[in-house]
């Protein structure tokens, strides 16, 4: 009895964007294939938020910078009247964030400098040990989508290395991205704020400075993978205007290039947002219509959550 | 008849430094040994400057930026008047560099910047198909230490992953260390400027500009592994006062932890300068008295050139 070949992506619905999917694998893997891509220069990067795992009601760092405001708070009395805290401690994010870039790094601060790399690393950890999704009442890092983990499997099985690209912070996701996404720290590129090599205690380390280092979204992207990969990828995933020109560098290299988007449109097993049909415009992680017309311009994959996943988060079953 | 094992390290006299390799790389892989090391941990970091190749009479990134300013000079007439093109042209190096830090910054960005990411990796491959190193007369490429080729074999054939870590540019390194080193673009650490992501005649490209972005050497090293790798090295290589505080770095790990240094005592195959008897005390990459006492205290193995290895270059034979 002939074997039955295993399917490498069973979250996936058979449609057209699973289709495009492995016929770009199997084309550029196929040694004499006029689109063959030698095995090292496989690269693929993914986007984190809204790509990898869920974004919504509000970026997963978002929730973890305001559990460390509440949990620093009583060293911070003056954080009582003083914004943007006082507003975040009175659990109003809208009102905290009123104040802008500004306020958003004055919580980044706050929260993510003054430790050492390996104490924050503990943080994140002892944080993601506890905190909880408010709609999906798991783990932040159980709410990742099920076909992409599928997806960075069977790339890897096809000799793709895997990078994440991503506007959240570094040293937020290298603790769990290994576990979670098979990606290990040094396949992931993010955001960052500056570090100080220092003797602490006759010991080396590494201090976070209240400093912005690099901002790895937009244009930025680009300049991430070029700084820390050195190559463009082969396949490019996103969600967001975030990602667009992370994309467009891709399809700006010679050869067969792959872009995908993934688009939120499963308001019932996840979020509804982005530029579908009925679905609110939301600013935050936005894939706009402007976006959703360059993906038809440019032949680039879009993702249906309702229609291209079987299931979106492993724990449904 | 038995097998007998090949040699990986052919190119190093048995002595202590050879020895302290070997046996520091059975007991980290030697699954059961207190000492074990999983593989996906098993990162070795390298400078590049002295450590892999040579870096005397200049390091050679510096011999590419002065056949630049010869290449460039007939676009900028007013360097024949202009310090520290004026002194360069006339071949003065000792004059031009007498600006200090700043003269160097307007080197390299007259020299580094303007171009593309691709442009620039181009003209970095046409430059090192033609030029020759002054005392060994041969591409600067083949002027890299064979006993340090086979190191970076043998550590990979152990489950390492191997990453430059130098002070020179990044992208001055990527064109050529997958071929020379077997290190791939996305393990090589540098220093870098700044780039840009910009549409050029429609087509998404990085444009290198004249900022320096960051500066990988001395304190700077242990910063860019983090933001590179995110993890602490198992194994670091040196060869100078540029490297101390990533070997501190890597020795002030949890566990089994291994540092060395190269000494460069060959004046004969290579050249001598450093702290070794008689030998005259150079500025550039030194491996200053201080650090020799340190490599005592610490218990860092030091690389004698002279003794430890049987053959400096591959071109010797």
């Amino acid at each position: 009895m002939p074997r039955i070949p295993q399917d490498p992506l069973p979250s996936w619905n058979d449609g057209k964007a699973k289709q495009s999917i492995v016929e770009f694998v199997a084309k550029v893997t196929k040694e004499g294939s006029p689109d063959f891509v030698p095995a090292p220069e496989r690269i693929a990067t993914f986007d984190n938020d809204g790509t990898l795992w869920a974004e919504q009601p509000v970026p997963v760092q978002l929730f973890f910078a305001l559990d460390r405001v509440k949990a620093l708070a009583s060293q911070h009395p003056e954080w009582k009247t003083k914004e943007p805290f006082a507003s975040l401690l009175k659990g109003d994010v809208k009102a905290a964030l009123a104040g802008g870039e500004r306020a958003m790094l004055e919580i980044i601060v706050a929260t993510h400098a003054g430790m050492t790399t390996a104490e924050f690393e503990q943080i994140v950890k002892d944080w993601l040990a506890t905190a909880k999704h408010p709609k999906f009442k798991q783990p932040y890092n159980a709410c990742v989508y099920q076909p992409m983990i599928e997806l960075l499997a069977y790339l890897r099985a096809n000799g793709f290395k895997t990078f994440i690209v991503s506007g959240g912070g570094i040293e937020f996701m290298r603790p769990w991205a290994d576990q979670v996404y098979g990606i290990p720290p040094e396949q992931v590129v993010g955001s960052s704020i500056k570090t100080k090599f220092e003797m602490r205690d006759g010991k080396p380390v590494l201090v976070r400075l209240p400093e912005i280092n690099f901002i790895d979204d937009k244009a930025g992207k680009p300049v991430g993978i070029n700084q820390h990969i050195g190559r463009r990828p082969v396949m490019a995933f996103g969600n967001s205007d975030g990602d667009k020109e992370m994309l467009e560098y891709t399809q700006g290299g010679s050869g067969a290039r792959f872009e995908l988007l993934v688009l939120h449109d499963d308001a019932v097993r996840e979020y509804g947002y982005g530029p579908a049909k009925g679905l609110p415009d939301v600013k935050l992680g936005a894939f706009t219509p402007a976006l959703y017309e360059q993906t038809e311009k440019d032949g680039w994959t879009v993702v249906s959550m309702k229609d291209d996943w079987k299931r979106v988060f492993a724990f449904e079953n």
